[in-house]
């Protein structure tokens, strides 16, 4: 893979991750969004040994707070609960991809030299509704006069294309129940996970059904929580932190929508584009990614990710994982921190806890779950059925 | 005024508006929000003769499109529609600066070298929705655990505020009209305005209550509409238009939500900051500008942003519009549009069209409105009760 001077892309300086910070992910009944956005920032500054006033713009992923909370205007609210007034603070919304595209944004003004240091957040309140409201708000991520209009869910979105992977490529149950039993694994370690629970394959497959083919075992979970990062050009990086890493590559990309107006529906242009762009960027291949965190919101989601990424052949994603390669000790490890699946996916806040999860085994901190391959991660966070998506590559310094 | 080198700021290149264009203001039944986006969008092409391949990124400015319409994840949807897919495509919510805070990110994004051309677009869709519900989610920008919840909307944030500046500084219950009706005059000359009507003193005045002192003519009105940008570094703007016009200063900043958490609710400190950042990056101070587009949601509200910008002292933003002062013939005019009160306001899509107004009378083409002092124009976008805020400022080239 060619490198791209970065210059070339208008960045001037390389950027670091100085500080990261995580809530717990799971249903909090005592905790408003605020305060878990407020938890998570307090801990990124804590972690980064960075006051509130050493923050210049605030950067805040959040995808449907004001449906699920009332709450609109988030940014500003957020800003001054940690005692940083004044400075821009801005949502972003781009879908499930919310955290991802703050945090692209945030490494822009970062790498062109405009902010010294920044706080990427992202939040999300969920637990406050019932399921079929979620369903619903959730559903506001694909197209409201198409699919939505007639009755499709994310669920029934993403069985479709499940099926359609199963007939394209000989993707079968077992290998859908094989994402969910790694990753739910792997979520039994993380101390921050939602869902703390090994479950067998038999279990996963004979699970009650969500969209068929999908069961309830395919489905990530509806979840609170929030995670911050702290950026600053690198050469600033070891003011803050003797544990610094840096953004290698990232990249946003979109595409349509509906998934109607896809030409395949069993690959996503935009997870392809910000791959190819990231990797041109940092000057590797998926070749050289040696574990990933991916947007794993359905276990079918997981399976083509990881094609469009490179990392195995179109259709070899249920195979490569049915036979282990993607467990800790496999030849790619993906998802050790449980994924959405088991760590749970509070939407908002999934692209900058992927973050926070890849810098965590960089550093080697990951605990139970470090892998010892950990030198460069990769983040994939995706919005709706591929209409947006986040691709970050992170490296030990 | 001492000017800041911009690339002390972090800004390599000067940028330019090389296209702008925007829907009509008023209720469409017939048209949906992605209709009214695409219709600006195409328009702002059109102007800069700019074909979607050449557009990189795609800023979307929208407060609570998901709310108001059941549609999220609108950046994508709507830079599919205008043919532009694969391009970052992010939706910026900051209330009702949320059109600003698009521009203040494109423009940074332009500035370092980034992109050669983006298009930011502000949209809101809001008579598909009763004015009682329009209220509720327009709340959202307010504090939802504090005044919103006690019962509070904007205008009767906005009524505390005028009342305490008339305690404060003696301005009248005529003061507050005289905004009403320098804005209907300015509005009945602008066809693209909602509300061509001019009205009298006595009848804005006499109009019925909508939160004491704030009576109907006092307030903004509930729009459809949109409005759209092409930037582009200065040195390529000729490739693009004949009448390129320069961003000249452009900042953001932002404050508490909730104004029980305002040491003085007759001043924003968000738009003092931002309008400080602008001056010193434009090197002109407020005596050099020629014109504005001031954020009118409620009459109050230009009263307080002419104080705060510094086009007159604390106190005499009432007496100096009684005066005269900023009609089109007076010493500072300010929304020769007609502003939200005559103009319309959808929500998202006011930060931008301020834009296209200020663009328009410095190409001196603005028609019976136009200004004869139109060489450095302001446009002032307010956030909620003054929690998020941009200042632009634009001149010709």
């Amino acid at each position: 893979m060619l490198s791209i001077d970065p210059t070339e892309m208008g960045y001037s300086l390389e950027v670091a991750v100085v500080g990261a910070g995580k809530t717990p992910f799971g249903a909090f009944a005592d905790k408003d969004l605020r305060a878990l956005a407020v938890e998570a920032g307090e801990k990124a500054l804590a972690d980064s040994k960075c006051g509130p006033d050493a923050i210049q713009a605030f950067y805040l992923g959040n995808f449907a707070g004001p449906e699920f909370t009332g709450q609109n205007h988030l940014a500003p609210y957020i800003s001054t609960a940690l005692g940083m007034p004044g400075i821009p603070s801005t949502r972003f919304e781009a879908a499930c991809a919310s955290g991802g595209s703050a945090l692209f944004h945030a490494f822009q003004a970062v790498a062109s030299g405009i902010y010294e240091a920044v706080m990427v957040l992202g939040v999300e309140k969920m637990t406050c509704q019932t399921t079929a409201r979620v369903t619903e708000i959730l559903s506001g991520a694909g197209d409201s006069r198409g699919e939505v209009h007639v009755g499709s869910t994310f669920p029934s979105l993403f069985g479709m294309i499940a099926r359609r992977h199963m007939h394209d490529f000989g993707t079968t149950r077992e290998h859908l129940s094989a994402v969910a039993v790694k990753n739910h694994e792997n979520g039994a370690l993380n101390p921050d996970a939602q869902m703390r629970k090994v479950i067998t394959l038999e279990q996963a497959m004979k699970a009650r059904p969500i969209a068929d083919p999908l069961n309830l075992y395919d489905c990530s979970l509806i979840s609170d929580g929030a995670a911050a990062v702290i950026l600053c050009p690198a050469d600033r990086a070891r003011r803050f932190t003797d544990k610094p890493v840096s953004i290698l590559g990232i990249a946003q990309a979109s595409d349509y929508v509906a998934l109607e107006q896809k030409a395949d529906i069993t690959t996503f242009p935009a997870v392809q584009l910000a791959a190819r762009k990231a990797y041109a960027m940092a000057g590797l291949g998926p070749e050289e990614i040696q574990f990933a965190e991916l947007h794993d919101c359905f276990t079918i989601a997981e399976i083509v990710a990881m094609e469009d990424l490179g990392f195995v052949r179109r259709g070899g994603g249920g195979f490569f994982t049915a036979e282990g390669g993607t467990r800790r000790d496999g030849a790619m490890p993906i998802n050790a921190s449980g994924g959405l699946k088991s760590k749970g996916h509070p939407v908002g806040a999934t692209g900058i806890a992927q973050i926070c999860d890849v810098v965590q085994q960089l550093r080697g901190q990951a605990g139970e779950r470090q892998l010892k391959r950990n030198a460069v991660g990769l983040a994939q966070n995706l919005g709706g059925s591929g209409a947006s998506c986040v691709v970050t590559i992170l490296g030990q310094e």
